[in-house]
């Protein structure tokens, strides 16, 4: 294989189809962003679009934009675009409340649907708040749900007719390596199990085609690649057929009729009863700013540089620092990955923190992984070159063996 | 008693004590807002503070301003300010998801605490979502808890060994009537029950004494008198001596150590484990800036003031409307009411809709409630003369008898 250069990679950016969409965000000069599926960039239309939300929507309108500004609407209007990037209806997704809070209503709906199965099944070292809710779940239930937690490559195994649910992040959040959503969903219908897709790190990534696998539940996070602010509204899918529960998180923007203000719940019909409290407004139009940006693009072509992106950067830090002690994390072929490459190393905290401090941005997850985001909507191949070529710079020179870069922040 | 006249109402807002602070709000030139109590008005330093966040914070901190701009730290923060305002420790409050969520944390919590007692106590007609959240919790418990709502004058007498948590509105949201919040809790605890009081019509609007009180829990809403924003983060208040429950919507954020990405969930010490997913940074900050103007002004002055404008509306409505069949729908005794009036009338939606196009704001809610409420920190006496004076010429004119005031918006 040809060795990389920057030439090279800046004429992939030369001929990059996506190359527009990076002044459409406002990035810091000189920083290499890495760390979009973590927190993404903003749009450069989001503080003009927050503007006016804030100054004419809150300020001249008041209350009133809950109509005039249709404010009400949001959820449903969000949801609407979240659908369209997931291969979802438009009527079977909502954003709303936290990824975490969207998956207790996805589990608790999964066990009124599937009667009589009891267990909640995740893999081991899934992202933690999907597990941590699974536990708070059965907890709350007396017994009545279980969480049983597995090895990736035990999962079809552990599908025993105790499952009711089947609750797995599509792409895993460490290592990037993605699971194979139609087979999974195949497998565990097969058994009689329920599937809860945690999308987090796929929607805006990668294509996703929720009902062409026969998804159940799916919910996810606005503020990763679909750029919708720091800690935007989150959303939930629920198949149509899936639409008749009672959901347990029963708030009055459920209700069929919220403005009636009766003593009694009656859900709304379809994905409405998914709501919940009164939405941020706030974030909701950050996270539509970013939605629709996001969906002038052509999904697969976002697909199609997030892999190229991905492949150089494996190639580069092999190339570059390969006397450095990393480990590949994730898996080497692009379509086993979601849209981000990890490597292992035993001093990655001090790694990164040095890293940063030369302005190439990823993030450090605990015990050893470097991870690296990349958005293909604003990453260029010259990022990539960036990168690998600190990365080189903090190893040859030893600059994470400093004490500032070895303190652990509150937030790693 | 004399007549309330233009001038005179001109002369205590010439007196006011807290007459400074609405020049720190934006408010749309000749609109009178009456309806501070479902949405509060745009703090001036609003703008300026979202700005930062959006464009520095966001764009140019990223990722890093979790740690920067200590983002991580904004739901204890506006927790801490709240506490100051409800008479809380400042580690007994924490900024969250909305009134609905913590509602089910609150109930759940107080299922664990007060074990053998399965009865969810509420008053009928209190603002639905508390008494939907007891449903939908009653309703996955699978029989381990159930809701009961009676009359409010049924309460006490309701309080027998099966309840376990008395869930009130201290202010109603129709009626503006204001519970005993030393006496109701004391006839709770009395009667072997916990008591879990909604703030949103009480937290920035009048004194709060929950510890002097002895509440055990407390939610409340960000967005009304604490000029939060539309949909700003909600809080939850867990008194010290009951944070050792296990929380039932267990969230990363509530974890002892999140950023260890550990498979067992282990509740971070005191009232953080009530946080649950990642917090909405816009609307947290958004709400810190409403608190922080809040926090200048002082609570009795603003409860005497509230009071005052109420006791002006009611006198006013009565001496210009008396042949209008309005009847009040709040306590007449000021220290009974909260910071608004309701009147009934059978045509109230019309009406209200007829105010609002002169340029009045306060709201209906369903059936038959005309609502004002007031925000001492912005609202005059003279607006309560002008309200007033709009009613008149609404009912005199029949102005309400349109079709366009009769059409029901989406959100009343």
């Amino acid at each position: 294989m040809t060795a990389l250069t920057l030439p090279g990679l800046r004429a992939m950016d030369a001929a990059d189809a996506l190359k527009a969409f990076r002044a459409r965000f406002r990035l810091p000069e000189g920083l290499v962003y890495l760390d979009g599926n973590s927190l993404g960039a903003l749009p450069a239309a989001a503080p003009g679009r927050l503007k006016a939300v804030i100054e004419d929507e809150w300020g001249r309108g008041l209350i009133r934009s809950w109509n005039a500004a249709d404010w009400i609407s949001a959820p449903r209007r969000a949801g609407a675009k979240i659908a369209r990037l997931t291969g979802a209806g438009e009527d079977e997704v909502v954003a709303a409340d936290s990824t975490s809070i969207n998956v207790f209503k996805a589990l608790s709906a999964a066990l009124q649907i599937n009667t009589g199965r009891t267990v909640l099944l995740s893999e081991a070292g899934n992202f933690p708040t999907d597990v941590y809710m699974m536990q708070g779940l059965s907890a709350l239930s007396g017994g009545a749900a279980q969480t049983r937690l597995v090895e990736a490559d035990k999962l079809m195994e552990a599908l025993d007719d105790s499952v009711c649910a089947l609750l797995l992040t599509h792409v895993h959040y460490k290592t990037g390596a993605m699971h194979d959503m139609a087979a999974v969903t195949k497998a565990a219908h097969d058994a009689g199990a329920l599937v809860i897709w945690d999308l987090s790190h796929s929607a805006g990534a990668l294509p996703v085609e929720l009902n062409a696998c026969g998804a159940d539940f799916a919910v996810g996070c606005g503020y990763k690649y679909l750029n919708g602010g720091p800690g935007a509204p989150a959303f939930i899918f629920a198949a149509k057929r899936h639409q008749h529960v009672f959901p347990a998180l029963s708030g009055w923007l459920g209700h069929a009729a919220p403005f009636d203000f009766r003593d009694d719940y009656q859900p709304a019909p379809g994905i409405d009863r998914f709501q919940c409290g009164t939405p941020g407004v706030l974030g909701m139009a950050a996270l539509e700013t970013g939605l629709d940006l996001m969906l002038e693009a052509d999904m697969a072509a976002i697909r199609a540089k997030s892999q190229a992106l991905g492949d150089a950067f494996i190639t580069l830090v092999e190339q570059e620092c390969a006397a450095h002690g990393f480990t590949l994390a994730s898996p080497r072929a692009a379509d086993r990955r979601g849209s981000q490459v990890s490597f292992r190393h035993p001093e990655g905290y001090a790694i990164m923190q040095a890293l940063i401090a030369r302005g190439v941005i990823g993030d450090f997850r605990a015990p050893d992984i470097l991870r690296f985001g990349f958005a293909p909507l604003y990453n260029r191949f010259e990022d990539v070159w960036d990168a690998a070529a600190n990365l080189k710079a903090v190893m040859d020179g030893r600059e994470w063996d400093a004490p500032q870069f070895r303190a652990r922040a509150a937030v790693t």
